[in-house]
């Protein structure tokens, strides 16, 4: 048995708070629409009273809103909590710090595994395709509920950094700095296939059950560890990998042939185990889907130039040297649309050994940068 | 419904012939033994009366001795037909080409869904853990059956590549020409990481039934598919999977979200099924264990160099240039330690975009150098 009936549970039934309700039919880019979506949020400081000083964080894939603090389902500290704090890269003491959870997610914001309004029933499978578009217009709503007319700066990385270029692109106007970081503005066929790949292994689970498994208590959770695992790869270049593990084998030696006898083995066992105590499947189908078809460019048949005319934001983008799932080519192909607009448009490559996954590692020269880029601007 | 079960079931009734049984214990290099093993091979040509022009090709992961003729379960091409045959690179006018099925294969040659003659039943799990050089071991004893006493060359890509490593290392005495191609001597921490997201893959299909499928006619193709394409992506370019589908999306729009709408994903479903019509799950994870535990150079303490002491057979290795699960830098390794050993070897990285899978396409650079390369040795 991989995991632990009673803790896992509680991913679906624990009550996110605070969280905002959209009353209305929030419509999406498909064309469908969700009735009153909820989105789950924290905030860490204070508002001012200009309303300038809050800088929205959006989180990456298997993210949520719990940014700066202890998961209250793992325990595990925030994801970005030695970014975001007092005197840190995001001061408290200076900046309204909002992240929340994004839709689709599964940690209190409206997903599929929320109930559907209409027919008081789990969404499941029936829950809209949405996109990134989506993503912000609902985080645009959780805004205005604050009357923020002015974000100071929108960020995030991987997932969260499509999430800043679709504010760039479509809510320009709304927010003075925009930094996307580890990102890319369209999936390439590798990242298509590696997604593919993962939806593949949840599907197999028979405890999937076509998406019913709350309805019938049963969770994929072996399908949803291996498809963490194919991702995991993704996310550490091969030398943080080799550095990390080569080719350690396990102390003690176990009989089972196939209980993995290299610690890279147990590493990414352990991290699936770990993962689906804190996400859900649906939602890592649904999430994964939205950022295969995010393609920035898809309106202007190809000129990605021509998403980002009339922009007056203040850009700062940053790509880690290490990280090929979202390379530094890829950064520079938006930094190249944005200059083509004359934008105000920074750009840096972190040379560090964390692959995709150094966004969310203490690299030093990266919190400086970030820390600077802000200080540089006055709220 | 994936697959046909109808085609599904060959796999485990087909008889694979001929083969050559190996009628005492067969000992392993890890101190277990197997009784009586048998190992299905495939010739092409005809040995002349020296013995002296025979080639051994050796299969990677999920090849087959089926090389050069069409495959008895899914009526493909065999997998390097176009380089053997009449004037063809393996020219079966001058050659003897003896391609077999390796040691723990699912295609005639004894693996774990053959039969213990000890206990009479499916061997399961309960097949040893058998490595590279057994599987090398094995290939010596149908040499020996035909009485050759040196081959003419062994040639093999990725795992395939392996095995000739192991001739050189272990049996450089019995052969003249050694061609390692797309390989390398041991797995580094992301290839043994792709592969465990395989295995779990596997592992998470309940149809596995911890080995025990066959007997309980339950066969894990949805865990095996999903295997398929993990491994598939490794396999090809990044290149080449974008100039192949790039964004390009399937012509009918599916109503079912998660049936794929990218043509790469309907690509890595299709290689899943159709991969499934003729492997066997088990035999994937034990070849794939095999892989990730072969170290030429754990022996010598990570020397590498003492690996091929006193060897006197004339090496050509061959790397492709958009090889990322086996880049040219794990060739130049080799090339390296058989240098300073003073071994007559060549080495040459190939311009290709097709990914490790470039030895199994038609790469004319890659044929040209190859037939070159055994013109120059007179048989």
């Amino acid at each position: 048995m991989l995991y632990h009936k009673k803790k896992l549970k509680s991913i679906y039934n624990f009550i996110h708070k605070p969280a905002f309700t959209v009353n209305k039919k929030f419509n999406l880019v498909s064309g469908d629409y969700i009735l009153n979506p909820s989105i789950a949020f924290k905030t860490y400081g204070r508002l001012n009273k200009k309303k300038s000083n809050a800088i929205l964080i959006c989180h990456a894939l298997t993210g949520d809103q719990y940014a700066a603090e202890r998961h209250p389902l793992t325990n595990k500290k925030g994801w970005w909590q030695d970014l975001i704090g007092r005197n840190k890269v995001f001061d408290t003491e200076k900046y309204f710090i909002i992240s929340s959870n994004v839709l689709g997610g599964c940690m209190g914001t409206t997903g599929p595994n929320s109930i559907n309004p209409r027919t008081k029933k789990i969404y499941g499978l029936s829950f809209p395709e949405i996109s990134i578009k989506d993503m912000v217009s609902l985080q645009l709503e959780l805004i205005n509920s604050f009357e923020i007319d002015k974000l100071f700066c929108v960020v995030g990385g991987s997932m969260g950094g499509m999430q800043v270029l679709e504010w760039g692109a479509n809510f320009s106007e709304r927010v003075r700095l925009l930094v996307p970081i580890a990102t890319s503005y369209r999936h390439t066929a590798q990242n298509i296939a590696f997604n593919e790949a993962g939806r593949q292994a949840i599907k197999t689970d028979p405890n999937w059950q076509n998406g019913e498994y709350i309805k019938r208590k049963s969770f994929p959770k072996s399908g949803l560890a291996a498809a963490r695992s194919i991702a995991h790869i993704t996310y550490m270049s091969e030398e943080h990998l080799e550095s990390k593990f080569g080719r350690t084998k396990k102390s003690k030696p176990l009989s089972q042939i196939f209980e993995g006898s290299f610690q890279v083995e147990s590493y990414l066992q352990y991290q699936g185990i770990s993962f689906v105590e804190r996400f859900d499947a649906n939602s890592y189908l649904y999430l994964t889907r939205c950022m295969d078809r995010f393609d920035l460019s898809e309106k202007y048949k190809g000129h990605l130039k021509r998403a980002f005319e009339n922009n007056f934001s203040r850009w700062l983008l940053i790509s880690f040297k290490s990280d090929w799932l979202f390379p530094t080519s890829e950064s520079k192909m938006i930094v190249n649309a944005l200059m083509a607009n004359s934008c105000d448009v920074s750009f840096v490559e972190i040379d560090t050994n964390r692959g995709h996954d150094s966004f969310l590692v203490k690299v030093p020269r990266f919190y400086k940068i970030l820390k600077g880029f802000l200080s540089g601007v006055k709220n």
